[in-house]
């Protein structure tokens, strides 16, 4: 490592940590036993997000993997499937929970942005060839999308497989771990996201910083449903007003700030060699010969990127990166 | 329906009834209690089975699908995934088992005749990303491909795939219900298809005219593990010899003839409008306008085949399905 | 063994091996494809059982225990629990399946005879403790009982528990694998057994001597969602009135000899130790020190009894047993 | 409610809320990305955790129903059974998660305070009845007893159970959620309770008073399948330093203060006509023969208890009820 210079760690935007107003929003959290119903920090939090995405209700979860598994189940029995591109948050990065845990099957497309071909999508769906057959109960989506890069699903393509999800009987959830990133970068209002789906997951612990949490959205229904399956999967925990009043913080203060995040992407994608106008958030994947090698070479010189494949590099920026991290890793970056 | 004559049934050659003399063989059987491993029938099915895919050991299932569902379950744990084209059988005619029962999860992709683009299966596969991601456990091919219209998978795509996974350390299943109807289409011994892959799926009650019973087949250790799982599954039954008789009748019987359904198929194809060179074994599938009607109209005239999708029609040949009912069925469709 | 005669075989009821008249009835059934709906030979058996007991519908299992599973999960959701006796055959030897396959939860309390202590059973029911609570929703009894020893649990004993689960929103299962033991052993008519029940699994493969088979018996609602979920598990055979044939043989001629089992039982029980006064079916249930030595020492005289523990030695008494044989084993058994 | 005084909230120890001293210790916690295993704090309370009960390794989970789920299901595969008294936690109050989420089967014996009468143990425990039995894998204990009434299983019974258990090659998990009671109500140290398991959960959200978590403890290898399995189940959170640090303060501070809460209890037993000496920890359950009555006086008169059966009221003392509030709360259930 460097000179003991603290390194650029642009691994991941889960790795951002409480800032100092942040924990002073944690350590003043009115608080009590959500098991109970009875904490009004968390109350508050579930209340702000749902009505941000226009739906009846909320419910924090601890991870944005579990937000996703109860939005998923609430909507899909077991035995049926949900669809899904094939490099989705869902399918790749929840240890196969939909299946194993839930029972729900899975088909997949393959779409190099993680977006949708909608002829495709329509030769998979198939939500009505009689009670022998798998019933598609669900799409799900993933806006911005994590493992094709960041990339933001159009709000008209949302809206098409909306339509034909609808008309077909089948439902959508919407995997928005991320979705702050693409309001931010398109100017969508969230609401207008949370039109297109019946539930959506989104979370606090990525580009907003809090240090845990996530909600799963969607109908009062829905929402009481997930409840009682977020105890089932030991997700019921207590006094987290604490962890709710840094989600409130997040919301308040660095939404809007995504946009450096964006901006300082960009400029890392150049000096990483892929296409800046290929990058439509805060994270950037480049191509090189030997990806480990390169990890290592920019170890080395004090920044922390990933291999995510033998030829594959990926840089996040987030709120623990400032503009001069991010020249700073631009300068490693551009002679790895 | 016509004038009384008994219709051409078309719908699958799940339905054919057996011969007096596969009924005598099974009246016959000498038998014992399975679930001790007492009945000597089903212990030689399961030994002759075994030996013509050039694999140690085979166990009788009560269906294609439980055969299946034990295979997959044999190779990939829960949580793990298992690969597969997006109109399998596993994946859409199985009811979710092997996600609902068995925790496995599944990603598919899409090829029009059911096979392989192999640089697809390399993008996809990936069993080594560290303990947080699914780990590809196998690949599932599916040879004939029912949906895909019965088509043949080539022995050359299952040897590319079999090398690939190899390589990856991945396991491969061949859902092989009518390998029969693959190995009389091609001159394929069985035992080169059984060579490609891990375990193998085969049924006796599809183009073989056995009334009940499929075996699945791999090595000793993977099908000890099977017999225990049957057993959970509800599927250890006693006294199959009766069932297993009516097996071995029908590999001694029934498997050559399956070039008759194959030529039948083909004069069914041009009936329907479709070229009949792309009718690889016993199943057609036909694009009509309207899909409903034309199984209205073909049933009104005596034939009856099934409406696979709203603009696709199947029609299956099989053991109880003469040259005449071919030619009849041929005349009739033509006019639909 | 002794002297090359056959020995006389008490291990299980599941043993017997189909008569002449049973195999010409299997010979000669009309079949047609059940996934289908159009074996016209279950349908007889399904209507008939459904009728003896005096409910709506049946449905055709592979197995006692898949019937079992079946039943269960029609009554109880995954998450929510059965209550059965703790060496019911639902919790020792389907291999977990209700939990592992159906994500059903089991409480047990114990009972000699493997019985209803109904006090006991007050105590363990809890329907409705609120939604963070698993929901008793089904108690589980077991009549007559095997690992009991052929117990037959007492029709007003059936009552009580029925009322009290009826009186709490809760539903009875009866896995009457050897129901019509208990039938001919009290002379109570099979529907009164049916009355005390929503589901009931019954099997023609123990006492009646059928090779295969059993049915799950309800209302109509629950037997087409159990359809559903036999093809799930693997479980929906073909041209399956090769079996029900034999099964319909059975109900006609093999239920009232079951009589001969019960006084055979008695005539070994003297023989082992064991008061016939506590034999109430075919199943004897002896203890001995040295349980294997027991068992080996009958085997060498040329009779097959089984041990069920470290001190307990099982004989079960069926169709292939005749007068005979149980006087021969008799007299074996005395001298070990 | 009476007179605007806050009321004395007696319905769980789940219920406290974090004290000034602990919200500091929150606020300045070092945190890191646990995902990463990279949060300093969270590692520091694993080791010390496991360090205390004398296992190899620990794991901090967001609740003690997700520890005791990871534990179990790293001693009790998909169809295996663990054995449990019939109020226990695990299978009251997880709503059903073992069968659910992890496919473990369960059986259970009776016993009035949550005990173990060892005859009945040895009765139900069946670890070796060959493969097509369930195997009983594991007993699950629990201490303290929670439905029990806060009942303490005293070391000499969990050695006489370990023993047993060992004898059979069956292992024992400890569900010592609130071990810190039976720790300070006994002066067992926690090692010696951590020698009679293989596995424990324990809770630092209850008597300890941090606002959320739990542990998993036990060897390398288990912790090490579990932080897998916690990642399935949504658990796998981010900067939890911040909870963590909560941990180490109480751990620090609120256990020996456990007494006083133990003192407290009896003092309320005697006011709710329970006898004292009955009362081993901070629960009291006491029976009336109107319970939500007699819940509905106390709450009127500004004390909160529960009800847990329609003649059972249950009372729990903890860190925010303090000796004047146990002597205002013993007032107003005398007089209840």
């Amino acid at each position: 490592m460097s000179d003991g210079i603290a390194p650029v760690d642009l691994r991941s935007d889960t790795l951002t940590r409480p800032t100092e107003a942040m924990r002073a929003a944690m350590a003043g959290a009115e608080v009590g036993d959500d098991v109970y119903g009875e904490d009004p920090t968390v109350r508050l939090l579930e209340e702000r997000v749902a009505g941000l995405l226009g739906h009846e209700a909320a419910l924090f979860t601890p991870t944005g993997s579990m937000a996703n598994v109860l939005a998923v189940a609430a909507l899909v029995a077991p035995g049926q499937e949900v669809l899904c591109e094939a490099s989705a948050h869902i399918a790749r990065a929840e240890l196969g929970a939909h299946g194993a845990v839930m029972g729900v099957t899975m088909r997949t497309w393959i779409h190099e942005r993680g977006g949708v071909d909608l002829p495709v999508l329509e030769r998979l769906i198939a939500p009505d060839m009689g009670p022998f057959f798998v019933r598609t109960a669900a799409i799900s989506l993933e806006n911005t999308h994590n493992f094709a890069g960041g990339t933001v699903l159009p709000l008209a393509t949302m809206r098409d497989v909306r339509e034909l999800a609808t008309g077909r009987g089948v439902a959508v959830h919407l995997d928005g771990a991320r979705l702050w990133n693409a309001h931010v970068a398109t100017g969508t209002p969230l609401h207008e996201y949370g039109a297109c789906a019946d539930t959506i997951g989104i979370c606090l612990s990525k580009g907003l910083g809090a240090p845990v949490g996530s909600l799963v959205v969607g109908s009062a229904d829905v929402i009481e449903e997930a409840r009682v399956r977020r105890k089932r999967l030991g997700g019921g925990m207590r006094q987290i007003g604490i962890l709710a009043a840094a989600g409130l913080h997040a919301i308040d203060h660095h939404v809007e700030r995504l946009a450096d995040d964006h901006e300082h992407a960009r400029l890392l994608a150049e000096a990483m060699g892929t296409d800046p106008a290929s990058v439509d958030t805060n994270i950037v994947v480049a191509h090189h010969a030997d990806a480990p090698g390169y990890v290592a070479r920019a170890r080395e010189a004090g920044v922390l990127v990933s291999a995510v494949g033998p030829t594959a590099v990926r840089a996040v920026t987030h709120l623990d990166v400032t503009r001069a991290d991010a020249e700073r890793a631009a300068r490693v970056l551009t002679a790895c």
